[in-house]
């Protein structure tokens, strides 16, 4: 397990985010928000999904051999997410060959998003796809 | 099963959304992305993502009582997302009310997101709250 990342999320920026992409009452206008099941105005959780893989660029999958992702299972929504500093944590729960490419790898890997009060707000696990440094043998 | 939606994707969108949230190199360098699975520059999956969610909002969301997600399952990025004509659709699998909220519904649904060629390139499985009509009685 490992835990990195400093991403400082503004109200301008969930607003900004919201109203291209999510633009629901609750993230957009604050009496709906006050209205709804949060209580305050909360960023869309794509927006917390795109802020997770930005920490995630920048603490190793720039630096990696990525080829992207095919996918992932079981995200959860945990908490709303408002305005504040998140960080992240990964875990990597199984790594393989790909069984049609042997100079592919498949990673498995738990993320999870927290914010300043380390309470965790998202939960996901992925696939990562990483060119290996040698095929392996099949 | 219900279809609709069209959103163009520009070169312009993928990039600028990749450098803000994505910004591996087969993202944001042509060359790089020439260089990759892809062969071209593809948009970051929670960009894809983001605009099936703005898909749904100006299709139904906006207009329903949506108290917003817990999470979702089954993410498949099936192919890669270049600039063009985006469409969506959806498909509702289960509906019933929250166990600890009668007032709160749950709905289960398939999304399906597709390019201007009707290939998928996006499938989901998630869920959404909304508010009752009437609590039910439980």
């Amino acid at each position: 397990m490992r835990e990195f990342g400093a991403y400082r999320v503004t109200r301008e920026a969930v607003l900004a985010f919201a109203r291209e992409f999510d633009p629901q009452p609750f993230h957009v206008d604050d009496p709906a928000a006050e209205a709804s099941l949060n209580g305050r105005l909360p960023a869309s959780g794509w927006h917390t999904c795109a802020i997770a893989m930005r920490m995630m660029c920048d603490a190793y999958l720039l630096e990696s051999a990525s080829l992207g992702s095919p996918g992932l299972e079981k995200l959860s929504w945990k908490k709303p997410v408002y305005p504040g500093d998140m960080h992240v944590r990964l875990e990597v729960l199984e790594s393989r060959p790909m069984a049609s490419r042997s100079d592919v790898g498949i990673l498995r890997s738990r993320w999870e998003v927290m914010n300043q009060d380390d309470e965790t707000v998202l939960t996901m696990e992925g696939y990562g796809m990483f060119r290996r440094r040698t095929a392996a043998a099949i």
